[in-house]
């Protein structure tokens, strides 16, 4: 029988009520044919609540017991998604991170999926039962319990779908699709019916919030068609899945900001191979992630370094830099939060060019200064003062047609 | 270095500041040159709040899927345990039951603990740190998560300080001590300094809701002393330990009271050997406990067999009687929800007769009607009319000396 991965998020899960209501979704995917696996996240609010009173003890206290405090919220989640399962009349077993067999690395608070061994799923959906499983956490292989980053539900639905080789993962959410610019801003930005991978991919990392990026990668990896919709609602979603032809007759599908992330800049370091390196390796040892890098020639044969990491990893960030200046004698070490990353995105670009000259002549016409600039085959970023995020994004949804007639 | 436990119930946890009072509390025996272990209870409300949350999709759900709930609570607490310690400086790590090798038996929501692999705690404590365990629950040999009944986190406690050979068990609660009677009945009811582990067992087993019976098993077992105190004022608290010289010199050390029972009979079963096994085999199979059993001979070669269950087991306990009783072609079987044990227990009993004439004597003077008699070494149990409950307790506990002068 054909598997599909439902995932519920937060909102989703908020009382019993609407739990009860996924339950009956539920209900009409096996009525058709198919086994369902379900992944959830914590009840809407639980895992602020928790985080709330680890920061009144210490805020920046062991990343070990903050990953042992908040997946507590994701175990009370499949426990109600399994009895109300049991509630309609629908075999169903509840599973720990530990219990389904998703490993891990150590990396605390950010851990990273390393497998998972699908035999107790399996076993369930053999029994004709619903495995519900505890989404944004794992343990790694002593059998420390780990969590994988805000949002990491959308990973362990998208890994299961691999694990499993579900037809399909349907990621049941607040919102009722992707959009092309974050309704918030743009109000009328049009609702995407389909998306690529790739597309998706770079929307998650330039700030779109709808999916965690990993979970694109599992999804892209496996070939796993992924559906964001709302269960709130009875409506289509956007389906995310291989590029299909039509795809590229858009330049832009959508456009991102991202506030999240701070701006480093190492000054006067060796013009010389290996330096970049050394500062990347000693972030990465840390299990830092950075996203944009641009290195520039200075004077007298020096060279600087911006790069831009997520806020939450600024204070680890900065120490390992420190130390790596002072290695390095660089000159100097500016850290800038007042920064956001705006994005367009689109697999028109392989084809078409232009994208780039448009774009920047869009916001200089706003009087935006651009401060970094990123490029993939299907992705412009630039980085700009926080204060002209919205402004941004407005003005290049406008400007590449992101928006519905009406 | 000797080894001490301590148990922090849910008052104690209830909140930041008062979890941050325990750290320091644990510090000062470290001070003391103890190596320290703690276990933990859930936040005061939390398992309440959960288990609402599961009786609203289906109060007589899945125990699996209950106990997978329930055990999220402690596990919160664990958490923000460790995180008070290192806050004050004292290294610590957090510990599941998974985690801390409590191997229970499957029955869910009320295991018992089979074994404790000490290996990980040992561990941490040689390193210097403290491990602090989640009470309640423990984990199967097929990793389900299970949990040991309300206030169970006392046996955790108990069964750790056994498995480390710690030199004391405390039990950090909210009353000061172990009482001769309930204070809420006996407002002037004694204090104890000291009690023996059976007058405690048979406390426990009547009604005294200080600790949970199983964690006076285990101290009793492995002979650590147990020491009921408050987490909310620097005061003695009551110890638990061997029976020692002067305590037989009172010939009543406490009276109890105990409405969780409900009383079973069966009429006119066969009267020949075997036949009272089969009733309870039966409920053993299931891991229901019987607690006072009275078999009384009736007319015509028949007897009369009257049990008592805690109240919460009385669904299952009906269904598996009724099928004895079919089995048996008993007459019939009535069940009794309205009644309560009265209990007195001393060591005193030991050397000195006439304490059940007294205690009977006590009760007909008030017009009390007495259901069931059991008797063991040190303790005297009846079942009576709940309504007469707390009379009796009065009445005994006045005429056994139970209350201080003034």
């Amino acid at each position: 029988m054909p598997i599909l991965v439902h995932k519920y998020g937060g909102t989703s899960m908020a009382n019993i009520e609407r739990i009860l209501s996924n339950a009956h979704r539920i209900a009409k995917d096996i009525e058709k044919g198919y086994q369902v696996a379900v992944a959830v996240s914590a009840m809407s609010g639980e895992t602020n609540r928790l985080l709330a009173l680890a920061d009144e003890i210490d805020p920046y206290g062991s990343g070990r017991e903050r990953d042992m405090l908040a997946s507590a919220g994701e175990q009370v989640s499949i426990a109600l998604m399994a009895m109300a399962l049991h509630k309609i009349g629908i075999g169903s077993v509840s599973f720990t991170a530990n219990q389904a067999g998703i490993k891990t690395d150590p990396f605390h608070t950010r851990a990273k999926i390393l497998s998972i061994d699908d035999t107790r799923l399996r076993k369930v959906l053999d029994e004709g039962k619903v495995p519900v499983i505890a989404g944004f956490q794992g343990v790694t292989e002593a059998m420390e319990v780990t969590t994988m980053g805000r949002g990491a539900s959308d990973t362990t639905a998208a890994a299961v779908a691999a694990a499993l080789g579900a037809e399909r993962c349907d990621i049941y959410t607040d919102v009722d699709g992707v959009y092309a610019a974050d309704p918030r801003i743009v109000p009328r930005a049009k609702k995407l019916d389909r998306i690529s991978y790739d597309e998706m991919l770079e929307m998650a990392g330039a700030g779109s919030k709808v999916l965690q990026t990993r979970s694109v990668v599992f999804a892209k990896k496996y070939n796993v068609p992924l559906q964001v919709l709302t269960s709130f609602e009875d409506l289509p979603g956007t389906m995310i899945s291989e590029e299909v032809e039509g795809m590229e007759e858009v330049l832009v599908t959508g456009v991102c900001s991202d506030k999240t992330e701070a701006r480093l800049t190492l000054y006067g370091i060796p013009d010389h191979p290996g330096i970049a390196a050394q500062v990347f390796e000693a972030l990465n040892d840390e299990g830092i992630s950075v996203d944009m890098i641009v290195q520039s020639v200075g004077q007298d044969g020096q060279a600087n370094i911006s790069y831009t990491v997520n806020k939450s990893d600024l204070g680890d960030a900065r120490k390992v830099t420190e130390k790596v200046k002072q290695g390095l004698s660089a000159r100097d070490l500016s850290v800038d939060e007042k920064v956001s990353k705006i994005s367009v995105v689109g697999v028109g670009m392989k084809s078409s060019g232009g994208v780039a000259a448009r774009m920047f002549r869009c916001l200089a016409a706003k009087g935006i200064n651009i401060y970094m600039i990123s490029t993939s085959e299907i992705k412009i970023s630039v980085v700009i003062d926080e204060d002209y995020t919205e402004l941004a994004v407005r003005t290049l949804a406008k400007e590449f047609e992101l928006e519905t007639e009406e």
